[in-house]
């Protein structure tokens, strides 16, 4: 018996074949090509999934069910995606038909942040934890939310942590409204920030490190604060205060026992985590900001893939 | 059989005994003697309880349990009030244990808003909703939190929606912080914005009505905006404006079929509702804000005590 998983992002998409406790036996990622449309990307993917399963020596016979993870809202019993702002042209795409079709089982979809929470609460940071929260900050900023041990997904979009207002007049963000926690301390937001502070000439090592202002990014800015940059160490307490005030909100509201903070600028660690937690020690209520332990994610990059194939296991 | 409900507010308690199907069939209204200290307070509200079982011709033997509720935040396993701000000197009081040995069945304890939610779930705005979010705005703002029908308590306390953080340099919260949303849009903010605006002699009919600056309440202000007050009518524009943030802010983390707002403030209606549904189509993201009804409470002050009889009937 065997699962498969997809975790389609923007520019990367990872399939995986798993044994029948969802345990990855073999993993490919592959670019998404975009600009190609839609059907082009779901004809690699499925290319891409049928080769592992060989390489795997798995038989079509055995594969029992399809995960798949893709940015939302998204309309999970149709298995369609709505609206996906880094995936143009792929509105209310037929994802599960495509891949139940192509392999003759049942495929069940999610938001790919929901499914990176899943897998952290399978096989990472959440194991044993009944109830807590994911943040996922990269580009974008999304969230998962598991109660009970068990995602909870509201009437099906739950958990956009990105899109809480924090300041209520400051910059747009993607989504066309302003001031939410994604325009604060996304890593577009931290590039973009960076990039003003450089172009108004204050002193800093970031536009040599990048070699660049196009080429300013979180990452950059990262290794410029761990260098001793003062600029760039106050970008990142700045981010960290912004992340602070999303994560003291969703303290007081849901009073988890642990936050979970995963994606690829939370690979920043302590620069990040630091004016996060004491943030929330400053802004969340003494009683609720006590009951909760925020860690980084154990997984990094892994979580979604493992979410997905855990949500093929789960049949969910 | 019978139950016995408290619910017990910094000014007033209700009491009530109901049948074994919950529904109230006495109840009795008594001012909380807050300046007589906690013991004082306890044995009225056990003198009134008992008052009320006779005049019902309950036997003492038919009662089945008892349910509580009381500001927070609370331990209820342990049946015992943390911290609470309007109740001073309740700290660490065992409550539950009071009440099961002066009955001698089990006694259950909850967060006064919490049971509103329960209340709203079982007999009100949330009947048949599976998930649904409660705000009570009063003299402050609290949240009760309903999924699959039940109350979601987190490690215990959560729904504090009223210490959201909305203007992070906004101004002082009674829990110690600043910006909360309760610092926004409690009546207590109301009362004092408007206070504010008159002795800066904005032309306004609030003082008149009112009577003296400091007889000035949510109440006068909503009676003034009634009658066209243009000042008036902005303090509650700007009230529904902070609140439809931190319902936004709900919207875009859980999700919710529902938001029911209820609590005295509310009684202000579509003064207060018109700008909040406004501020959430506005703020929240388009698919959610399409899933929720903001709706007011169903069932008034009797919110709570509804909840607590029903906390007695589900033992829980």
């Amino acid at each position: 018996m065997a699962l498969l998983g997809i975790d389609i992002g923007g520019t990367k998409t990872i399939v995986a074949v798993a044994d029948n406790e969802g345990s990855i036996v073999a993993q490919a990622k592959i670019d998404t090509p975009q600009e190609q449309g839609p059907g082009a990307v779901l004809s690699e993917i499925e290319c891409a999934l049928e080769r592992l399963v060989q390489e795997a020596r798995v038989s079509p016979g055995d594969i029992e069910a399809i995960g798949i993870g893709c940015g939302g809202p998204l309309d999970r019993d149709r298995g369609i995606i709505l609206v996906v702002p880094n995936l143009p042209g792929w509105d209310n795409l037929p994802l599960t038909d495509r891949f139940q079709q192509a392999f003759r089982v049942p495929a069940f979809l999610d938001n790919d942040v929901n499914l990176a929470a899943l897998g952290e609460a399978r096989r990472g940071a959440g194991v044993g934890v009944d109830h807590f929260a994911y943040f996922n900050i990269g580009t974008g900023i999304g969230g998962g939310i598991i109660i009970g041990g068990r995602l909870y997904r509201g009437c099906g979009n739950a958990g956009e942590f990105g899109h809480q207002v924090i300041l209520p007049d400051g910059p747009p963000c993607l989504c066309g409204k302003r001031g939410c926690l994604e325009s604060l301390a996304s890593g577009t937001s931290i590039a973009r920030r960076a990039r003003e502070y450089v172009a108004t000439r204050l002193e800093s090592s970031i536009l040599k490190l990048a070699g660049g202002l196009e080429n300013i990014t979180a990452e950059v800015v990262a290794q410029a604060a761990r260098r001793g940059d003062r600029l760039a160490r106050r970008i990142w307490s700045d981010t960290g205060e912004y992340l602070g005030l999303g994560v003291a909100n969703v303290v007081n509201i849901l009073n988890p026992r642990k936050v979970v903070i995963g994606g690829g600028v939370a690979k920043a660690g302590d620069l990040l985590l630091d004016p996060v937690r004491r943030t929330v020690r400053e802004r969340a209520m003494t009683q609720l900001a006590e009951d909760v332990e925020i860690v980084p994610g154990d997984l990094g990059d892994q979580a979604g893939i493992v979410g997905a194939i855990h949500l093929a296991l789960e049949r969910e």
